[in-house]
């Protein structure tokens, strides 16, 4: 069987959707949809599609399944249009930043029995995916702490923090998921410091640049999250996990890798600088995961219920902040 | 000149220090007292020094300082006695358990200009101190995130625990010194996360063996303590500063360094299993420190002060557990 | 500017560049050939080409471009045949197993003024070409040990072995190649060692399987191959250069990089276990480099040049040990 | 049992030997000798022994032991002396430059019963020491190739070069004893391959700074030894062994092992700087190992034997050179 996408959004992330889509040999791409037609053509030139509106592909019997990858506070409508019509949705994160919205979105996909992937794409870095399987394999025995760091080499635009939600709804959102793919256990409490040490930009913008964030579940389990909107060195990315057994750690990837040494010391090249080839294995991974799930009939993970979780946390922390103590989540 | 030593207490800290001290050119072991005589004969007859009651050292003219590697509930006491008596002193942390009879020991030494030295081992870690140095030249800009991770290879005995005024003074008490001396900066504000995830017997005697701290500076600097009381593969100690130009980190050290691969992978042996093996270097580089402002007349760190800092740390962080909330520290 | 090519041969290392092809920009595969028509159609439906002979693609004018993958003892053939007929020609190494016929088979791509480029991939292995970066940017001064450790994760069958020319024409011939890339002058002088360690199978059927190879420039730059037909921890591929101002060194791949500790050690996982993983983005790297060179009109590298001074080496390894000697090459 | 130990030469490698000797609790040092009074004067005060001529050490009958740290052209004549004497003798490598006097020497010690232990520290680094458990517990299977790396922070200069017996003698031997306690096999031929590369005045002195060997087994074990007078990032000493089963290495040593990373990468310090520092453990490991053996009157290794074995692997290496070819060792 081969899965018949249509992608709507051909910006950066569409692009990518794009290539993972037809470099998968159960996949094809039949149309893309973009409200910009020159973008909409560009893919469509380069891998044979149509160009279609959303109303169109919406209303294809040609098309399996939908890519979003348009504008966040279009995601909840679009999830619902195509709910209701019948495609599967993979849907870049987050649903909506309102936990509300969110929520009757996702009674519309339950409704609709709708199929909905969204795109937490670092539970699909092969590394991190590795993590997890020593984890499932009693390699380390039982989850007791996480440790999660996850730096970018520099801050957005403060016009695009404007509007991100804030730095634990718009960067944090990964790691709480991360944090919750990898203990095992609901995290039943949030406590968040945050400050702002990177841009006064950033902070009379309302937001913070450097959080730091313990979640704790109910038997005691516990996460930390290190973020910074600052790493000179690269895109830095990585989990450790502390169990009973003993501990699994995913280093940062390296686009290169030699080593140089002198009288100055031994120097290795610094890290990835952009999340997209820093993490081009995952994205491939996650659109196979959201095809074999089709194929298969199978449960589609992460679902939209993760994306609500990991969405109440990041609420859950901003209050941590505020209220300048331990939030319980429910 | 030579610095003459007492040493109080020949235990296990006892021998170690007494190494220290007749391994350095600028030091020479006088006397050694003990409850057990055995004990302190030992330690005279390895090292060719005389067996002496605390009072006669007290009261010697032919010592300089004492080492005070008796047990905790004596230390305050002897601190109090030796400064009197005009003794430089080099005292096993902690001055005290309680923060007000620290305060008081503290006022003794302070109106008998006394010279007091508190061991805090790892601020002389030859790593530790190249991560301070790396600092302090400039290299990674100003601090902004400490990580700490400090596990042991297994819990003490549950009597041990007991006595120990729990896992925050009595363990993380190294690590708050450590944020303390790496942060630049005095810590605002404690919020901890404790579990017992190791030996449920732990948490009969009321104490934690699984911990997570954020601490928090007045401009926002944040330090991440990770603390478990049990580790598979050897004592873990680790610490990361991320600064506003880059990062600097001390890597766990290994007694034997080699890697065996085959086709299960690449294999190198455990840490170290022992904090005397680990911090092997330290504990010589501590009494070389203490006998060098000795010498100079130099200002004595860390200090008397630096272990009242530590303590107040922790209590604010049982307070925070206890409260699930954010303590502010003075 | 599109390159049209053709595909000559559609076993396993065709199926690579078939990819390579077909996935560069400024490539399009018209048309593959192969022996066996299941094989070629197989290539032909996955991407979309035409299954055509050797002959039809020799006289195609909508062909610009050869890749041949074909069997060794069909190469030097088809290179003399697609020089005369004025396609740009990829040949997988070798050109051939014997220097005649690799003499005579240039002289002809001399003569009809061809294009060849000769499949020396590691060449463009991204880590790999980071050291020669290295070297060429001054980092670590004039060049003077170059060490190359390369050993397979097993040996090949004996049947292949048979056919294979030897181990140093088959297996070294690759690091001499990259020692002459790294070395930044002529080998002038061969020594080398070889033994039956893996498998007594090989050394019935005339060949050895653990080699060890010093090679020396007139000016005295040294270079160390060290070869095994058998790696249990995976394909093993390391490169190091000494010069006069420092070292730049490339590190094994790993497939998946976490690390797992417990009480029996710290463990990564294996290497790749094959060279099709191991040097998958150099396959990529090397095609897009013969196009953009057919593009430019610029000089192809390797050249069938470093296909004939690699095998030189090769031989010169074989009389080296057959003599126990040095042997000086031209 | 204490072992009474008696010091000939008092310069730099005899106070590293002092430094052991007092620091192990099994041994005693009763006296040293030096051509250069206040030289001897110095150790005598430090570590409180007397000043004695080497007559009266070896007429004493308060020593039972020497440890010989002379200029090298005098080992031999004391390692006569001191085996008719009767003491055990720890001896500085190398015995004699010339083979011809090493065996005459031996021949003495044999006669006398005399128990004799050469300097090949190396061997007594505990990385080393734990290579050679992994062989010995069959972790890595046959041994099939060993490689070692060796390289100086700098070239001696020209006088000492001049007077060393070159560059395989004097640099490379402590290589060819590496080799043979790793093989685990007689070398049987020696190919080595020499230049000058670092310092023209070597050449002029009729010496190689820059030199590769490869030794041989009777079996076809194979050892590769790189060798340079020069390394800008410290003392490069690694060893690597492969195996029927797997592989292990022991990697470089550092003083200090923190990492900074910045936008130019990631840094490590360099290497030690010094064969002092490096060997720090290794030389009171040997001290060690030497007292143990005396006390239990066990084999003393490594011996004289070993002594001559390297050295003729050195004279077979300057042969191959010379020759330009494959040099067979008895």
């Amino acid at each position: 069987m081969t899965v018949r996408f249509g992608l709507l959004g051909a910006g950066r992330i569409g692009k990518v959707h794009a290539k993972a889509v037809t470099g998968n040999p159960d996949a094809r791409l039949v149309a893309v949809a973009d409200a910009f037609p020159a973008a909409a053509e560009a893919i469509a030139q380069q891998y044979g599609c149509d160009v279609r509106t959303i109303e169109a592909i919406e209303a294809a019997s040609d098309i399996d399944a939908v890519v979003i990858c348009t504008p966040t506070d279009t995601h909840a409508d679009l999830i619902e249009r195509f709910s209701r019509a019948g495609k599967a949705i993979f849907c870049e994160k987050p649903i909506d930043l309102s936990v509300e919205r969110v929520r009757a979105c996702m009674k519309v996909v339950e409704e609709t029995k709708g199929k909905l992937m969204v795109g937490f794409n670092r539970r699909f870095d092969p590394h991190f995916m590795a993590v997890r399987k020593a984890i499932d394999d009693g390699r380390i025995g039982d989850v007791e702490m996480v440790t999660i760091t996850s730096r970018d080499p520099g801050a957005p635009p403060v016009d695009y923090i404007k509007r991100s939600g804030g730095i634990f709804r718009d960067m944090t959102i990964h790691d709480f998921d991360m944090a919750r793919f990898l203990l095992g256990e609901e995290v039943a409490t949030v406590s968040a410091t945050a400050a702002v040490l990177v841009d006064p930009e950033i902070g009379k913008a309302g937001d913070y640049d450097s959080v730091s964030v313990i979640l704790q579940t109910k038997s005691g389990r516990q996460a930390i999250i290190s973020n910074s909107r600052r790493a000179t060195y690269g895109y830095d990315q990585r989990i450790e996990v502390h169990g009973s057994k003993g501990v699994v750690s995913a280093e940062n990837q390296r686009p290169v890798s030699i080593e140089i040494a002198n009288g100055d010391g031994y120097t290795r090249p610094p890290l990835h600088d952009f999340f997209m080839t820093r993490y081009t294995e995952a994205y491939a991974n996650e659109i196979a995961s959201f095809i074999a799930a089709i194929e298969k009939g199978a449960t589609i993970t992460p679902s939209g219920a993760d994306g609500l979780a990991a969405l109440l946390l990041a609420d859950a922390a901003v209050k941590s902040v505020e209220e300048k103590r331990q939030i319980a989540v429910a």
